[in-house]
């Protein structure tokens, strides 16, 4: 996510240089060779000073820590963002971690369809056409700072809507979070089964697109689900009177309410 | 399916001529517009009368009716075959309407992945690639019909597997049916928020794929579900105990759990 963010400001010139800093060192190294960001820093705090545009690009439960981590080296002009999935404990962190300084940092979330991670699958189009959510912290947020990070991502192709962050949980809880969910229990029931590989073998295309977003990265969505549990669970619980409604249709031969069921999701 | 097939065939050259019938006029007309069929019947056992292949293309449920309306004019050496994705309900529909003529008769599963239905879709590369599944009927079948199916298939790029029908249902019902019925509950599910014109306005990539399967055609679908309902039943209650599981780690805030959990799945 944040390599492809560098590759997209340096390709639309709206950045002179970029600095990157990662906790795996050979991650740092790699973004270097492959020049998405044309300095490495010894340290968070390193990478920042002086910097015009932060972006933390970590997973949500690491936020506040790399936050209170670069506190003291943000320029007082800086304009800091975080692409993180769940965003009310994203503010939540940057009140501890930043205090006053919050006014800086803009909690933005681009809803890109990336499974893979890693600077090695970084794309300078990753955002076009992304849809962007700013979660500005109310009376805190900058609001300059927020017309900033609007103009940015705007500048590499995204949509910027504006909305609470708990508004964002819940909406992305019901179309991501649950999805997710879902897809990683649906895959941990075929592999469980004694004859997995039989199976997975008859799989065709259907199986692949319902089941690609089970590929994600495990401490990412780990983190993401813990985070927004409570919204999780209120749209799972929803999704599962559904389930009950259709499982009880087909079991009862009710053909007239399942085809009905089935055209209204269609 | 039908349209595609017979599309494929007149691309390989494997038939000379393909006469086509549906229960809707519009539906056969279009088809002869589009140089699908060479020629529309007026009723299905006029259309195979001197057919060396039939192929049913209908709604599993649909299969024993039609078979009953074509027996008496089915030639003596002619090859029969379905394309429904459930095979034993087929195979007792066949047993019943055929009698002894269920000789001729080579029940079959191309595991294409076409949303859209209706001859309008018909693509002659559609079964390229895509895994055939044949499951012949016990002392029933003659093998030599088995072998110009398999050749048939495999002359438009398919590959051909041989199974036994009640195999071939319980492994559809993990890796197709369960998954539909998924996708079908999780899309009402979302329908029936408050807010669901909001909530569709933030879904991303991730949400398209997974919900791709949710728009299949409802009376397809229906007949699918309620002929291969306990199967279904028996996967759909090992993928709520992985939900169970997952949904305790999440509530319970049990992130190792979490994190293995994902890490299979992924």
């Amino acid at each position: 996510m944040g390599g492809s963010f560098a590759l997209a400001l340096k390709a639309g010139r709206q950045v002179s240089s970029v600095v990157g800093w990662s906790r795996t060192p050979a991650s740092a190294r790699q973004a270097l060779e492959l020049g998405v960001v044309d300095e490495v820093a010894g340290s968070a705090s390193e990478a920042v000073r002086e910097a015009d545009v932060v972006l933390l690009a970590v997973p949500v439960a690491s936020t506040g820590a790399t936050l209170a981590a670069i506190a003291k080296a943000l320029a007082s002009d800086a304009l800091c963002m975080d692409v993180g999935s769940t965003k009310a404990d994203v503010v939540q962190a940057a009140r501890e971690a930043l205090g006053a300084q919050a006014a800086a940092f803009v909690p933005a979330h681009p809803i890109a369809g990336k499974e893979k991670a890693g600077v090695a699958h970084a794309d300078a189009a990753l955002y076009r056409g992304c849809r962007t959510i700013l979660t500005p912290i109310p009376r805190l947020t900058d609001p300059l700072r927020v017309a900033r990070a609007r103009g940015l991502w705007e500048s590499i192709g995204a949509r910027v809507t504006e909305m609470d962050a708990a508004a964002h949980d819940d909406a992305l809880a019901a179309v991501s979070h649950l999805p997710h969910l879902i897809a990683f229990a649906f895959m941990q029931a075929i592999a469980t089964q004694p004859h997995a590989a039989q199976l997975l073998s008859l799989a065709g295309p259907g199986f692949r697109d319902f089941t690609r977003i089970a590929a994600g990265d495990p401490t990412l969505w780990r983190d993401v689900l813990l985070a927004n549990g409570q919204a999780v669970a209120h749209h799972a619980r929803a999704f599962r009177a559904e389930l009950d409604r259709m499982e009880a249709a087909v079991s009862g031969g009710d053909a007239e309410t399942l085809h009905r069921m089935i055209e209204e999701a269609s």
